[in-house]
C-alpha cells in the first residue's frame, strides 16, 4: 500500500492546522477569507464518490465539525464548502467563512485574484482558536 | 410545523428532476455545464452543520448517488460539488460535471457569465438518463 503524500501545491499554499481521524486539516495562507481545507488521507482519491461509504460519512462528520468550529470562532455570516479539484486533483474539501462585502462577495473564493499571505499574528490566533475548538 | 417551500429563484432557474428521500433534485436550466442541485426538504436550513446527524449522512449519500450517476451519464472529467448560499440562502448542494476547456475552466461555475437555457431535446435526454440511473 503506497503512503499518502500531501499534494505539493496544497503543501506550499497552506499551513498544517490539525490532524483528524480521516483528514489532515489545513489553513490556506490567504488573509482575504478564513479558509480551511480538509484532505482525506486516502491515496489517489480524486472524487468523494470514489471513497467507501464509511469514509464518506466520516468526511461529512469532519467537514461539519470544522464548519461549526469556524463559524463559532469567526462569527462569519455564511459557510461556503466545496470540492472542485479542477487544478489540484488530490481530493480536498474547502470550508470558507464568508461575510457580506468580503473579497468577491457574493461570488466564490476559488480562482479569484491573488492569494494574500497572512502578516503578523492573525494566522496564529486563528489556528490556536480552531485547535481549542476541535480538541 | 411549517411546510417546506422551494426557494423562488431555484424554482425559476431549474427543472424538477427527481425526488429523493431527503432532497429534491433539480437540473439547472443552463446548457454550459450539466449542473444539478440537491435541496434538502428541511424548513429554514441554511448550513449543512445545522442539519441533524441523520440528515447530514443522508445528504452525503444522496450527493454521492447523484455525483456517480452524473459522471456515468455524461462521462465528465471532474465533478465539482459545493454548498455556497451567499445569494440563495435556502440550503442547496451543487453537483456539476466539468471538462477541460468548458466555460470558465478550471475556475468555478458559480457567478460566471450568464445562464444559457437549454434548446431542443438535450435537457430532456439528460433528465431521462439521470432518472433511469437513479431509479
Amino acid at each position: 500500500m503506497p503512503e499518502f503524500i500531501l499534494d505539493n501545491r496544497l503543501q506550499a499554499d497552506c499551513h498544517n492546522l490539525h490532524k483528524m481521524e480521516l483528514c489532515d486539516l489545513l489553513l490556506m495562507n490567504d488573509n482575504r477569507w478564513p479558509w480551511l481545507i480538509l484532505v482525506p488521507r486516502i491515496v489517489d482519491a480524486t472524487e468523494i464518490h470514489q471513497l467507501n461509504r464509511e469514509h464518506q460519512t466520516l468526511l461529512m462528520q469532519e467537514t461539519v465539525l470544522v464548519s461549526s468550529a469556524l463559524a463559532a470562532v469567526t462569527g462569519c455570516e455564511k459557510i461556503n464548502t466545496g470540492a472542485l479539484g479542477n487544478i489540484v486533483r488530490q481530493l480536498h474539501v474547502h470550508v470558507v467563512g464568508r461575510n457580506s462585502g468580503d473579497a468577491n462577495w457574493p461570488g466564490p473564493v476559488w480562482g479569484y485574484g491573488e492569494r494574500q499571505p497572512y502578516q503578523g499574528d492573525t494566522q496564529m490566533r486563528l489556528m490556536n482558536d480552531m485547535r481549542k475548538r476541535l480538541a
